[in-house]
């Protein structure tokens, strides 16, 4: 009965049009040319890179497309089992017209072949928006990304800043800062001009959210002018060579910083916690971050307390945090839980996050999901992934365990997939 | 076939007589008067204000319990996901009448009167205790408590100590322990001789247990005699401006003697592991706790080791904790793993930290629920909940998975709700 | 269906006739006399001091292993719910003929009389190896075994190196790795050389791996000959006096060593993280260790970049620290999942951490199984509890929810039970 109910409950949930509020899409080149840019995703250059084959294979120069399709493919086998395999495969099926159940050396041309067919049409962003049921998707802009030459309506532009909050020290940035907003930054009072132009700049450009990834070890606390004034000519002038502390008490004063024009331009901020970078700088490209699991939202605690009016949609890297995600979201006003994240984004901890989220936090303060795409065609099989656990634990947990009725069960996944993405990022 | 296995197991342990080892009951006014005792309950209250009801709307001074609850109706539409909610729905039902599966602006005046007829009646707590099947409950009394005025074979003293370890520093401590003992402590002995009164008078008064939450960061150890007495004595003269390392092995001092005089009057030591207190002050009343589970049990070692006569019966905020708790168990004779605490309170988390119990600790070391309540009439959902968790859990990982007769899944199902409360801290 | 879908699939997995990559065996005397060697592994002694039998009632001297038996089948009781207590009967009823469901005062001695009839027998080892379908188990040799005396194709040797890494203060450990290899320690190089045959003699007698359990602070670093040099000095000469940091540096050169030795020897480094040993000293013997699960696998973030050529096969001893794993074995090629480890070798644990794994580790990369066991007859009740779970797990989040064929979902499981042993540890 239960496969059937949330099979019943799927197809509801699979008819919605939604808005993907947390993508990599480039809003000028959003879709696919060639299986290249699907299988170059990181999850398919790292997984094949782990199950053993060579760095200088996956990312020769100068190899075409379908030379390094072709190679990756050949190095599929060892990980037909993991669900970002299934990815690859649902969206060939409901994307291309694949009617196989696996790629391999004997069928890949032709789908690449047809694959290429397809994605040189005029309209195939247009066809993936369709099929996948995307209304429109957030990006992920650099602080000085120009926002321009695209329908803002529909690639909505967020502003992300860990460039601005953890590499001051690279003399990239402020030249970087500089030809954004014409600041020079050299202290205090010039960062916070800067920045606050960026905010301006962005909430111009329709920009729906604030968002930063950050180290497990990071602690944000409020810095005095004083202190601020002091770290930063330091960091300015020493870039790496400053001192730990200077350099913490910088990203500090930048951080605060975002929070207070959040709060002014009525952004939320999204904080997407405990990522440790270049855990493995052997790795492939996008294919070296790591975590360490012990990290806490009481390392937040303050920021919480003193942005009552900024919402912080929260993301955690590890599904051991997701008890206190729950719990800060039922607590705090001001804390949303928001999708389920990179090393979390797979069926097993999905189903134990979203369970745990449904039971105790306001409905209203939850987003379901969202893709982290870098090419448009993943939106479909990563949120097909995430509607079926979806409909597993209503089924499961509401339907059958508390006795809600099948159109309630909708009703709350359907807030979670799409009514509050509309309601906390002021969109749709 | 799971279903109906689990709700044939869920009647057979819906029909015990429960003893509830932890509840903050007063004995005095054990019942709710109307639905503003029933809503204030800080579940409902923070889950509104997380929601986003003005914390000056709930606790607006002056308001009559019938405005306070009116306002809270209005604001639960964005908790009715919540378990916590279910449990209001679920009291009203079978213990007020209600026959719908909602409240809402619709019908919660005629609920709140008909609450209120009821709730007046000469024996409106004895009908709850019956309805409930609850046969007597563990209070959770300040150690000034008189313990006078009521049945403490119905209303179960346990001493609790929180004030007594963690409050030193506040001068009013030192007073209320005065009054309740005619002792003025200031130094090591009277310190002992003090709480020993206190024991003496409480084992007196039929208490069962001492308790006790504690932080995440406390980590107790023995502390030298000269050490306590000069720590003592910068805390009893500068409160709270003492030095933190005084502060802390003051607290060492009287946890170690609060663990001695358990082990003299032969009581279990509840200890509620993990709890930061004030993590949300502008939260509502009783809504400002939260955690940091980076925490661990071996932080207890020493206790464990230092006292094997002692039972300590324990409990985890968070899951995260869970296996931890499991293990010690198994292996320290005097650990019993106890209930499911606050953020751990939920179907989903009980679900998997009662199956990792279950299959690893001596089937006498378990005690299976709770409550926790402030009011009476929220034993009966509370419990409800959590035997419907635990029917599934003996339905699918006994019965199914090893091949259990139901009778023996009861069996265990019924020691964990009886019988180990009767012999654990012997009573019933 | 579910149900049937799991036993079909169990039934295909239990044919396959395994390698155990992990045990604690002694090739001279692998299997039970009498079920004194059954009930005196460490589960049942410590379960039952758990539960309350005092530690003289289990380890008097001199009692017969009849008597042994007698007693704590008396104090089983308290333990009837355990997956343990399940191993012990899985293992009666399937080797040894019983017939009932529990063995309790009325039926233990005809089964201890029948146990020890079988367990004579010339051919007993043989009847199990042939009864659990184990083809050949790994050892667990101290680094001065002789590895004499056995076929080292059936019984295959793994170097274990605790001792030297850690008890190095112990001056009977230098004794002993003289006697081993005739080099007597006393500086970096002859402690190379010391090293270096042992592996040396290790791989001429078939050894397929080296092996070491590791403590939750252990986070090793290179050290430079220079340090390691002085520290080696110092702890020779003052043994467990000398400092922390010298012992600690000792350690890290050692294990760093012992990693050389592994590239150069193509020896798979099983790492096994997370144990504290001796938190209960009062415990029964082998029944004394613990945990604490603030552990990170970046503590080895050095080590795997390092050793990009070496192959570690890493077990947790927490499931809070699996996904951890699941994610380090997905971007690090070197890193393999290994088993399910102790405190978290119970259904629920495993069944969560198989599920986490298999879906984002290449299948390559994790090895399902070991029974970790000190006596031959164990195999099967832990293998046949793995099964059962990997068979839910295949059935469940495979072949219902992914839409997986039988077969492919039964060649999946055969991979991880049998096949990866082969590929990671170049056996069978």
């Amino acid at each position: 009965m239960s496969v059937e109910l949330r099979n019943r409950l799927f197809e509801q949930l699979d008819q919605l049009v939604l808005i993907d509020p947390h993508t990599h899409i480039s809003a000028l080149d959003p879709s696919s040319h060639t299986l290249a840019d699907i299988l170059g995703y990181h999850y398919y250059t790292e997984l094949s890179h782990s199950a053993g084959m060579p760095k200088d294979r996956i990312e020769e120069e100068g190899i075409s497309p379908k030379e390094k399709v072709g190679r990756l493919i050949e190095n599929l086998g060892p990980i037909t089992n993991t669900i970002q395999y299934s990815w690859f495969i649902e969206m060939a099926q409901k994307l291309l017209g694949f009617e196989g159940d696996s790629v391999d050396s004997s069928n890949w041309e032709a789908l690449y072949d047809s694959a290429e067919a397809k994605m040189s049409a005029d309209d195939w962003t247009e066809t993936v928006f369709r099929e996948s049921r995307l209304e429109s998707v957030f990006l992920t802009n650099d602080f000085d990304d120009p926002l321009e030459g695209f329908d803002t309506s529909r690639y909505i532009p967020c502003l992300r800043t860990d460039d601005l909050v953890f590499h001051l020290t690279n003399p990239r940035t402020k030249v970087r800062l500089f030809e954004a907003t014409d600041v020079d930054v050299c202290d205090v009072a010039t960062a916070r001009e800067a920045i606050g132009k960026l905010f301006t700049h962005f909430t111009s450009k329709n920009a729906k959210a604030c968002a930063i990834s950050l180290p497990p070890s990071f602690a944000p606390v409020h810095i005095s002018d004083a202190r601020a004034e002091t770290a930063l000519s330091n960091v300015l002038a020493k870039g790496e060579e400053a001192d730990e502390a200077d350099q913490r008490a910088v990203s500090n004063f930048i951080f605060w910083t975002l929070a207070e024009n959040c709060r002014t331009h009525n952004l939320p901020f999204d904080l997407m916690i405990g990522v440790n970078r270049k855990v493995f700088p052997a790795g492939v490209f996008q294919g070296q971050d790591l975590y360490d699991s012990r990290v806490s939202l009481i390392q937040y605690k303050d920021l919480l307390n003193a942005f009552p009016d900024v919402t912080f949609p929260i993301s955690v890297l590890a599904s051991v945090t997701n008890q206190e995600l729950v719990s800060y979201s039922w607590i705090f006003p001001n804390v949303v839980a928001n999708g389920h994240w990179w090393y979390s984004n797979t069926p097993t901890y999905i189903q134990q996050d979203c369970a745990a989220r449904l039971e105790a936090i306001p409905r209203t303060k939850q987003i379901g999901y969202y893709s982290d795409m870098y090419k448009m065609e993943f939106a479909l099989p990563k949120f097909a992934m995430y509607k079926r656990v979806l409909a597993k634990v209503l089924a499961e947990n509401f339907v059958i365990d508390r006795n809600w009725s099948e159109e309630a069960a909708v009703e709350l996944g359907t807030q979670l997939l799409r009514g509050n993405v509309e309601t906390i990022f002021h969109v749709g």
